[in-house]
């Protein structure tokens, strides 16, 4: 019961947003959905969750394609900047439409996140601020019975203090009931370890879907002498390089070599880092 | 020319948003406005800005009262969640209008970081992404000719790449032409270099008006056994402690000492850090 983005498309008049974009995603499995601002990840979102039409391409949810079909789209939920409720509705009347809407609600779950979180449930949508109109949308969506939840930038104005006890939250709802989250940040650094496959979108097109463990294991960097580094970088594929003065570190794709000439140095790379030098513009 | 905060007090009908906050921002200068999701800044904001009338207090430029003085409020720019133009609106409109409104408007440099940030100016505002509405309101308030420039949250749905390519305008800006930047922001560790000043409010009060580098220096973190922790943090104010064990680390307030037993071990910590502690609710 995989959900699967087969050449999905978006065109607007003077714009690609999306070009052949395909992408599986496995059922109970945490995916990071990565790119720079503007590459495509919200088109792709609104896509998988109907709110956007596609100019070509589907999305299948076990082989049907969810397109207007209530029943499959009731098993995805989005969480995105939009506000699809009323900003005077009070946020436990949020609780209770979701419920009605998707069948039911982990009431228990969302006191325990509300109280965490010293969000007042009684309160309107539009008297929060920012940061706890996020918190408000996370509950919901991590409260909701969908076997498919994609969270848009979940953490947008969120302290730091409340941006680890969600993550904290997301990791014990996702051991007590398995299902699939597919995130979209850009605070990649601190979510990489939650993270079990990547898949990377830049300007339109799906450029990276590997699980994260191994993406990792098959990239590295090598640091020295600019000449020296670029000699032995020939044998493998650069992804990315930055220099300073004579001095040059190159982001290689390829497997670690067991040593190194001495003036050289290899280092593993982290998630962010690889992010970064795969999406550099010209 | 300084702008004063006078025990400006924001209450609603169940809540105390701001009390008796009193802080007085210097021409020339970078602050940084930290503060948990819900502590009062973006209150504060809008009362500075005179979008919101305080209870009590007052806010004073140049010894004089701004409220509803345009002369004043003209050189005050808030760039906020909110959106001032109609979402149908050209940012290259927005740049127009902004010119009209505050009597100039650095088109120079609007067009180099539009260049640089890839926005496309004749688009409308509505058909931008998250992160490229905030990079839009940002180039705004870097060419706005005003004094004082209060940024909540700036980087709001910023990729690494974007963010990192602000801090550098910011500060190319700020040398250029000497203002007062105030910036409200969670992302804390990677714009702590800039800050010249911490003003930190909780529950709508100030606790810390300070400048950056002295605040680090008389805060360090002492770590080690916890009995032997407790026992040499007794001559220091304890902001915060963490333990794992019998392992302790204390974030103490006061002169960094010379030496510490061998047992115990103590490092400068940095503004993250600091807040965090400081900002824990039980």
């Amino acid at each position: 019961m995989s959900l699967e983005v087969m050449n999905v498309s978006k065109y607007y008049k003077d714009k690609t947003a999306l070009n052949q974009a395909t992408v599986t995603f496995k059922p109970n499995t945490i995916y990071g959905l990565l790119g720079r601002n503007g590459a495509g990840k919200s088109t792709l979102l609104n896509i998988i969750a109907n709110r956007s039409i596609p100019s070509e391409g589907s999305v299948d949810l076990n082989s049907t394609s969810v397109l207007n079909n209530e029943v499959l789209l009731n098993q995805i939920y989005l969480m995105s900047e939009d506000n699809l409720f009323p900003s005077s509705m009070k946020i436990k009347d949020m609780f209770r439409i979701s419920e009605g809407f998707y069948g039911s609600f982990d009431w228990d779950f969302a006191k325990k996140m509300a109280d965490s979180f010293e969000l007042n449930t009684k309160q309107t949508f539009k008297k929060l601020s920012t940061g706890y109109r996020s918190i408000a949308k996370l509950i919901t969506a991590l409260c909701v019975p969908c076997d498919y939840i994609f969270l848009d930038e979940p953490v947008l104005g969120l302290d730091a203090t409340h941006r680890e006890l969600f993550y904290t939250f997301l990791i014990e709802t996702y051991e007590e009931r398995n299902r699939t989250f597919v995130i979209s940040t850009h605070l990649i650094e601190e979510i990489a370890t939650l993270l079990e496959h990547v898949v990377i979108i830049e300007q339109g097109e799906v450029k990276v879907d590997q699980e994260t463990e191994s993406l990792l294991r098959q990239h590295f960097a090598l640091s020295g002498p600019k000449n020296e580094v670029l000699d032995f970088a020939s044998q493998y594929t650069v992804i990315g390089s930055e220099s300073l003065g004579d001095y040059c570190t190159a982001y290689l794709s390829g497997d670690m070599p067991n040593s190194v000439p001495n003036s050289l140095s290899i280092q593993p790379i982290n998630l962010q880092q690889y992010f970064v030098q795969l999406t550099k513009r010209k």
